[in-house]
């Protein structure tokens, strides 16, 4: 009984994740590749809090740039958190995360929509709509970060 | 505090000048970056090379999904080649970077130039339009890396 649950569970999660997952090699490569594509995006999401935070004068052209990088590469690293990509490389994922694959899903979806509707934000030009997009978009990084990350 | 580390690094990753250099705080950040942007970029570049080459069938939707992303990460890597970016990293970038510039600028010029092609191939949905511009596009990186990228 046991061990047909284990491979109905098995049969299930291969069949979700199997696209995703064959995309990449190696664990380790979809390990560089999200992480690569989380720092792109931290290095832009980062220019705009720069911004929001008075920390540099608004730019609005410069924030939209930025803005529709950050909203890109957010689509971006989930199709690399397939079976078998908590561990081979260096990384801070949490084993949550394959285990609670619908609550993660929630949290990146979230993510997703965030970072759309920064954009969306930034290309309108006023400071305050995107301080407070900014601000949403930056509660769900850490939402997840502080579920699915581990600390430093 | 997740967020208010985010926002403190957004306020040491970005000065007040301008120059694309000075977008990054240290140099080790401008490499990091780079190399992120090339990762991804290799990711998806490596997927279209894997259809153009028979590894894997042909799809139309996944190759010109895959080919709009190397366009847009093709655009990001070169301004975090600024000065006194040669070092502080585990970098493979070239001295010759930095004492070749214009010639440099016209390697990525061309390479970005190649990618939007790539895209724009990709979309028209057939296989020999794609094989040919991910040909021409694959010499455009050999021909950089040939000249600007350290052996390993």
């Amino acid at each position: 009984m046991k061990t047909l649950a284990c491979i109905a569970v098995a049969a299930t999660l291969v069949t979700l994740a199997a696209p995703a997952s064959a995309q990449f090699a190696k664990p380790e490569d979809a390990i560089k590749y999200r992480q690569s594509a989380f720092s792109v995006m931290g290095t832009h999401f980062g220019r705009i809090g720069a911004m929001a935070n008075a920390r540099v004068p608004f730019d609005a052209k410069v924030a939209a740039e930025n803005a529709e990088i950050v909203a890109e590469m957010a689509k971006l690293p989930w199709a690399a958190f397939g079976p078998g990509t908590d561990k081979g490389g260096n990384t801070r994922a949490k084993p949550e995360i394959w285990t609670e694959q619908a609550k993660f899903k929630e949290y990146s979806d979230k993510m997703v929509a965030e970072t759309t509707k920064l954009s969306a934000a930034a290309k309108a030009g006023n400071l305050d709509t995107l301080k407070a997009a900014f601000g949403a978009t930056a509660a769900t990084c850490k939402a997840c970060h502080d579920a699915y990350q581990a600390k430093l």
